[in-house]
């Protein structure tokens, strides 16, 4: 069954944006110095300090207020621009005040234009679990305005190119990736892999069978990410989780050998920030493990690396 | 469009119930000391202190607690038996643990039967407003158990018959409610009143159209409860709501006279409990005003009494 929320046709490219004219926004601070222009004097925004530690329900009792204070009816809507961090927490408000609000997401990263922002999953940190938390609640329109990643620092840029690296892995269709600094994905390459997320998800909207291949790398990505207290990006982590997913593949006869070198070859490439290797490394095995058993995508297929293929869900 | 997970077959009559054998249990801490054979000492239980004040977010913090501490997978079913404010506590951690568990509802008060266990709502107060927060999250059964009525106060039947009248007056083809104390309805009536809150939820499952009317009474009731501090219980403001809104619909002109008696006559019948004509009367007018503004289904049509009247949906 396709999903109507999550049509493809919710993507929407945009060349010039316009400040939002209705409802209320919540948005990342940075983007209020960075972008003044597209902020409506006339509207109530709630300006978020994004981070995985923020990601929290201290964050979303302030977004409750936020909404009540303006007396935001369940036929008015939330108009989100941000990161993935953003865009997770203000939808699950959006899922959850009044059961539902209307949402709009202005992804302003890369990793939320071509990952976090598609596909309706929302999500808080709690209990020490990455996205312990959350509701699947599609947005009603994704804009993607590819502007905002001039702005956008080269260590955040990477960890977009990091989604897009697993996604180039799940499917050989895809066209490569170049994951080296400075350079930033097209528009066409942006919507490209936007699609391609959206046609799976729109395949299985909770996540029970072919969009698990999304996760791929998020297993162990999530584990390192919450072990080493959110030091490194989401988007790093996932490669990390990447490396130890193929690894366990083809240590389990799963991975033919040639997929193996290949992917590994691929992994290569991404310019992984200092120390990580050796912090992953240096993590006691057996509360990894322990962490492992907690992750909410147990229970069901676990998406094993076998190598490059081709997803078809044109 | 019919929901499939609001079909009339989610609701299942059982003359014998049985301890649940999987999963973990949430339920209402009385229930533990009067039916002890229903819990299987080797699932967890969660033992609920249901209350309007504990319908918060300190209870769901605990709820989430309990989940993550017994490793539960999305895949794995939350067991819950209470009445109505345990099954929307409830049903909203489910809604949102891992962005969506199994949940079975065993509804142990009237309310619950005929009303809260069915249609997928689930909620939490919070800032001082009823149901502010919440979700929409059919379980996947709603098993009627008739035998828990023997044990329930006549306080907390009067409650269910209330929703009972409303739901009469709404459709004049169920049968007529006996609001005499002491009188438990019988299985067939429940169920008959029961089938006709899931099938109204059915045609319209997110409350944008006909469901509305379900909400008779609801938006002046859900403000003489809050601002009377939660001293009466859901019912018995419902029944105070219907005629506050049943007399604001005759002034207008949306209710002719006739129609208009017939309501009060019927309402007459209901064993309201003492004071509460009283301190409804000197409640300050501005005030209720200014909280139904609030109310969370303004933004669309607001359901009005235009009198009995036959609602088609079987």
């Amino acid at each position: 069954m396709k999903s109507y929320y999550l049509a493809p046709e919710r993507i929407r490219l945009c060349d010039s944006l316009k400040a939002p004219q209705e409802g209320v926004i919540i948005c990342d601070e940075k983007l209020l110095a960075l972008y003044p222009e597209l902020f409506d004097k006339s509207l109530a925004i709630y300006p978020l300090k994004a981070s995985e530690k923020t990601k929290s329900w201290e964050t979303l009792a302030g977004i409750y207020e936020f909404l009540a204070d303006n007396k935001l009816r369940r036929s008015e809507i939330i108009q989100v621009l941000g990161g993935g961090i953003t865009c997770d927490i203000a939808a699950f408000a959006a899922a959850t005040f009044k059961r539902g609000c209307r949402i709009k997401l202005y992804p302003s990263t890369l990793l939320a234009m071509v990952d976090a922002a598609l596909g309706g999953k929302s999500a808080l940190n709690h209990l020490g679990q990455r996205n312990l938390i959350g509701s699947f609640y599609p947005a009603e329109a994704v804009i993607i305005y590819p502007d905002f990643l001039k702005s956008l620092p080269e260590m955040e840029l990477r960890q977009g190119k990091a989604e897009m690296l697993k996604s180039y892995l799940l499917c050989n269709e895809l066209s490569e990736v170049n994951l080296q600094a400075g350079i930033i994905p097209n528009t066409e390459q942006i919507m490209e892999y936007a699609l391609y997320k959206m046609r799976l998800c729109a395949e299985d909207p909770y996540d029970k069978g072919i969009r698990r291949l999304l996760n791929f790398g998020h297993s162990y990505g999530h584990v390192y990410g919450t072990l080493l207290d959110y030091r490194y990006k989401h988007g790093d982590a996932v490669v990390m989780g990447i490396y130890s997913e193929v690894e366990q593949s083809y240590r389990k006869g799963y991975l033919p050998e040639a997929d193996y070198l290949k992917i590994i070859e691929e992994l290569d490439k991404y310019p992984l920030p200092e120390g990580i290797m050796r912090d992953v490394r240096d993590l006691d095995k057996e509360m990894v493990t322990r962490c492992l058993a907690q992750d909410k995508k147990q229970g069901g297929m676990a998406p094993i690396a076998t190598g490059f293929r081709k997803v078809e869900v044109l």
